[in-house]
């Protein structure tokens, strides 16, 4: 299984950055290569300054060794050993019509201080973070992720709809970081799926990543836009920076489990601002926005 | 006491904001006055787009009630009601020359749920975060610090700054916010001191900080600055931005207690940029820098 997610996460590495190459047409993507002093290592792929993404990054990573202290309470285990891979992508669009979008599929094993597996789960989602809500392509990619869904149950879709809602709440807002998509995570092995089920589900939903988001991109990368347009992006940046730093788990994860910060931080925004108090206009654009984040919708109906 | 440190912190804040709109010379102090739902207030002072300070804030605030459940551990207590107040400010100059500063000067008091005082404690102290590293007001400002802990006694300054450096430090980056200054909290009554001696020596300190600051500002502000090192100091505020989200327990104990989150939140700088993997040239200012945020120095030997 970790070797069948391994080659999965780096085939897929390659085809989503040689995608977002093509359709940027500026810029082309940095490779690093790193290794954590504890155990494992990942590849690092950024591309900066492009036409069409100011900032892409495309992380894979597959981390091992002792589980440290500082985490044993978040799993409840004492004295493990764990294994953990995946891929982490964060793109942010130039263009403020283009909504930034983060996937991350993810495959977890823990083991035993004796190295026997004693647990095993896969994680991740995708979601979207549109700066202007153009509702045709919110629902274009919800229903690009109820369909990869429903392919393997009907349930599934609205359980982790409604997780991403809540995962990706930012608190101290009081609203959504973006319009959702899809979050799960501890998919283990139950009555009805056994973990090779879920290994299907993840790669399918990984590989349903380029069909809910690339259009979008085409559709919006000529857009027009003013000043204001982009400012109001840079500071709607800013509630991603809150939200990644004060409240993201992965992040979290990545800080606490020594990973490579440069990695862990290429989530981050290449510009933001914070504007005290900046409230949108009545009936404005900006407003409409605020308004979906407090109050997510349904997408797909 | 309360009293006394709240006129304190009213009037000083009417201090610094005159202070600080003199030296501007271009944009005023903008004042919001707000109430917590659960006791207390606040009054912030914001000032955006002058001519030498970017974003400027100095925030007063006295809030009071139930210690929320979250807080409790920290504080290691159960049931309890408190009374906070203090005064805030962070300005971030446009010219990167300029270091942004940070202070804070607070009071604290814990009680019974029946309202009796059990506690009470002053915290805070001064700071200070160069993008590039003018030795001499370096010293400047650690030896207005060290002069006002040396009125109240020889061992406080070594003691403040060296706390300065360890709570300043930037864990995931390994290394320090800024180059320090003082930092003190549960400042109590004890054998050698009253509660008033605390008193006038956290007013002591307040009182020093433009004599601290405003001499660096004069100086520095008119010094020519290139695009390259605008584009350092952005990037340096997003330390700055990790910090106060990451590590920061003032940001924690504000969102903890549903304070104003825009107050809470007005530390952070105006414009900020993220760039993957950003290495200062070696032997460059940059580099100089960071090599005395790795290893905080002793300015006043």
């Amino acid at each position: 299984m970790k070797k069948a997610f391994l080659d999965y996460i780096h085939k897929l590495q390659e085809k989503i950055t040689t995608s977002i190459e093509d359709i940027d047409g500026g810029a082309r993507f940095k490779e690093d290569v790193w290794k954590r002093p504890e155990g494992g290592g990942g590849k690092s792929r950024i591309l900066e300054n492009g036409k069409v993404f100011e900032k892409a990054g495309v992380n894979t990573s597959a981390v091992s060794g002792v589980l440290p202290k500082s985490l044993e309470g978040y799993f409840n285990v004492k004295d493990s050993k764990f294994f953990a891979c995946g891929l982490s992508l964060v793109f942010h669009p130039k263009n403020p019509m283009i909504p930034t979008v983060h996937a991350n599929y993810r495959y977890f094993e823990l083991y035993t201080s004796d190295g026997d597996l004693k647990d095993q789960w896969f994680g991740g989602g995708q979601d979207l973070t549109p700066f202007y809500l153009i509702e045709e392509d919110a629902k274009h990619f919800h229903e690009v992720c109820k369909s990869v869904c429903d392919k393997h149950s009907s349930n599934l879709y609205k359980v982790y709809k409604e997780k991403c809602d809540s995962y990706f709440w930012n608190h101290h807002r009081n609203e959504s970081r973006g319009i959702g998509g899809l979050f799960f995570d501890y998919l283990k092995s139950n009555n009805n799926y056994k973990i090779e089920d879920w290994f299907s589900f993840v790669t399918d939903v990984g590989n349903s990543f380029l069909k809910a988001y690339l259009p979008i991109v085409k559709n919006r990368k000529d857009y027009k836009y003013s000043l204001n347009q982009k400012n109001w992006q840079e500071i709607r940046r800013g509630r991603y920076v809150e939200f990644n730093l004060v409240h993201d788990k992965g992040t979290l994860f990545g800080l606490k489990t020594n990973g490579r910060i440069e990695s862990v931080l290429m989530s981050l925004p290449p510009k933001v601002q914070w504007v005290y108090n900046y409230i949108a206009k009545k009936n404005s654009e900006e407003e409409r926005l605020i308004k979906v984040l407090q109050n997510p919708r349904d997408w797909t109906t």
